[in-house]
């Protein structure tokens, strides 16, 4: 099944009694609820910015780095060391959770020498989660999966986590494709806690990158286990699988910096800019010629 | 006035509509509603067990670290550089916002080797912050205090903020006293944004430390004004202070590894254990021989 949320005062594919967090509280209840209103409303004609995000406020948002690849790349672009334990214990941080945008929200221009970049992701929400669920376990509280634009100053990051206590102005509020979708519907690209299939990025109309986000080192049910090991998670927690990358450069990125990377390592400079007002960002999931998640669509204002 | 939330069904100096989550959307229409149930229920006699954490729920815990004493015995322990903007830039990282737990929640062993540890703090509440809300324009927007014991795990927290990421597991859900109180209830101690009072902070029946916790280097404002750089803070986000602390060591601290610290400066060896099963921790602030906020009094279960 396919749920959005209708922004203004439009229900879009949604909720049929409360909201998709009271929803995902009692999900086997919910979801025939919601299935139903599914079947009578699919055939609606609405714009991208009739949509908000999925959840457009939880109370967790819990953003995982599982793509090896862009850890290598980011830390190589402002010369820091790797983490000794890389492939053995995701990094995760918290972030903004109370302000989760629509796929058409604008990008405020934050400051001109801040960095402004996009992190093309995959998410998943969850129900409630025991606190000490093991992976193992962590799967079936995979109820929705999202794509989301992470936004990153990527200028404000080296400072912020040189403090050692993660990311409070590096990394402003994140921007949602208008779908989130049940597992069942991903078919054969949902395994092994995963999504297979490539996550394209448009630049102002040209494709950026299309890795595929089946190389996630962590598994979603992986990264639930690492957030869950000494706290409960609430149900319509998110967590994010952090930027798509692959080993692979002709894939192109999901994200500024790690091009920048690639082209210092080829040429020795730098020549893609980051962000800047006008610039339009673009993501899409696509799975035989169909989009999964609909599309983000953002301008920087 | 002072709020407070009755566990279980009984409601007890609380909201007369809704929650008070709500109630800070919409502060200025809520407060009088407030003041008149309170005027009828503050005669009401409860047990410290009938109380729930002021809120038990919200969007975003944004906790600093604005003692300096405090970050530099921890940094001293675990043999770590202190920041170089130590005193310009607050630290602070978002913790656990969906489990607010009340004043008499039984603290989790977890593992016997995680260095389990206490961390006595004030907090305020805040309603609505726009994005890029200055120092100057903070303090309005403050309208509650809070006791707040933000449990750590000493052992793990040099594994995660080596990461950079922040604190995911060394962090677990902090508890509340059970009254949350205007600033006009606090008079002349409350100034400059900081509450100028001693938080009491009881291991076992003996006073471990009275610091004042108007030594605070960064003030609430500031700590506002920082975390709403790049974001807007929902009704209802709690701002922590961090572990209050001071420079005379004579008065004791607000956390085990800060003794610690302090011993192993002395002494050369630390000999006061961190948390164990049966370990009881109490925390106040009292002025004029009243209780401000009531009492957190947590065991180790």
């Amino acid at each position: 099944m396919v749920i959005a949320k209708g922004n203004s005062e439009k229900t879009v594919f949604s909720e049929s009694e409360g909201s998709l967090l009271q929803a995902l509280s009692d999900w086997e209840t919910a979801l025939p609820k919601l299935e139903d209103e599914y079947e009578t409303q699919s055939g609606s004609e609405l714009a991208l910015s009739d949509f908000a995000a999925p959840l457009p406020k939880t109370w967790a948002f819990l953003d995982g780095s599982a793509f090896i690849q862009h850890i290598v790349l980011v830390r190589q672009a402002r010369k820091a060391a790797l983490p000794e334990d890389l492939t053995t214990i995701p990094l995760m941080y918290q972030g903004i959770s109370d302000t989760l945008e629509g796929p058409t929200a604008d990008i405020p221009a934050f400051g001109p020498n801040d960095g402004l970049d996009f992190e093309g992701e995959i998410g998943v929400i969850t129900d409630e989660v025991p606190m000490g669920t093991t992976a193992e376990e962590a799967e079936k509280h995979i109820k929705l999966v999202v794509l989301l634009n992470d936004v990153s100053l990527r200028n404000l990051i080296p400072r912020e986590v040189g403090t050692g206590f993660g990311f409070i102005q590096s990394k402003p509020a994140s921007a949602f494709a208008p779908w989130a979708v049940t597992p069942d519907e991903l078919g054969d690209a949902w395994r092994d806690s995963r999504l297979h299939l490539p996550l394209v990025t448009d630049l102002n109309g040209e494709q950026f990158g299309n890795p595929d986000a089946g190389e996630m080192h962590f598994s979603f049910a992986e990264l639930i286990a690492h957030a869950a090991k000494t706290r409960r998670l609430s149900a319509g927690t998110i967590i994010g699988s952090g930027t798509v990358a692959n080993k692979n450069p002709e894939v192109g990125s999901s994200c500024i910096a790690e091009r920048r990377m690639l082209e210092i390592i080829e040429t020795g400079e730098a020549t893609t800019p980051f962000l800047k007002p006008g610039d339009r960002v673009q993501m899409e999931v696509r799975k035989d010629g169909h989009s999964l998640f609909g599309q983000i669509d953002q301008t920087v204002a």
